[in-house]
């Protein structure tokens, strides 16, 4: 295997492989545990810390700590310090779905060139207020992306009423 | 009411109250849709933007552009450009949590003077590698927060196998 195809989508798969098959040997090394902390700011401005974790037998900690605000908009009585948490749920919902879809591809020898998704929730927030007895979260979902360099478009869904979906649509 | 209680907490309270009682009249001012756009980058960093969502009627968009990255650690075959999908979910509820915690003593005549959590999770990945026929996500629960300045400290849970909730422990 070259290096070029050994680093496919910029996956290293040799080592995603030898990944594997060593979880396959110690299942013990899959049991993680991952961690927020969080601070409160002011009003609906809170700020979370992200560093350590534990994985494979032992605490372990990402080579930098990650730093992120949450907040509301004006609309919704905040400074806008930062996205809403429900937004931040969606990114947290399409960086996943982005992570796997380039590890599957490497594995499976697809050259990606570009990969674009916009995850969207459509929310009736008289559900959290307490206003109305409709869910308090996400109502509408469906989930669609592009990527360029697979054989084919790749669309995962259509605009569905389930409860608790979020919506992935194109955008290229 | 004087300044000081009207911002009690940092919460405007009585536009909250005024924007609960617009709503009221108009339920259908709570209808949002919310988005992130995610690209990726390489392997499995990908990077969302948050800016547009919908809300009271009409396309709005936050003062600034939110953008953050998503990865995998080295452990997992990333590169650590950024937190975990996962990670970034329980930022997103330690944040909703916080949010709602502080609105909520705001709007009770409550002043809070601290309020910090911790959200953990615990996920077999052996579900999501396709390993062991395990839940492909968090197994493991609970919550817990501490917060200053309230009359009594609050503990939102405990240790639950209950699949797919999040461990909320207390850090002070």
């Amino acid at each position: 295997m070259s290096t070029d195809t050994a680093h496919r989508n910029g996956v290293d798969t040799a080592t995603l492989f030898a990944t594997l098959d060593a979880v396959k040997q110690m299942p013990a090394a899959a049991q993680f545990q991952f961690r927020a902390h969080n601070e409160w700011q002011s009003g609906t401005h809170s700020r979370s810390t992200i560093s350590d974790f534990f994985g494979v037998g032992e605490e372990r900690a990402h080579e930098r700590e990650f730093v992120f605000d949450g907040d509301h908009p004006a609309v919704l009585v905040g400074r806008d310090n930062g996205p809403t948490p429900v937004e931040v749920m969606l990114h947290s919902l399409a960086a996943c779905l982005t992570a796997g879809l380039a590890n599957i591809a490497a594995a499976r020898g697809v050259t990606l060139t570009e990969v674009r998704s916009t995850v969207t929730g459509d929310i009736d927030l008289n559900g959290i207020l307490g206003l109305q007895p409709v869910r308090n979260g996400y109502q509408q979902g469906a989930c669609g992306s592009s990527s360029r360099g697979t054989p084919r478009r790749r669309s995962c869904g259509r605009s569905s009423s389930s409860p608790g979906r979020a919506r992935r649509s194109s955008t290229s």
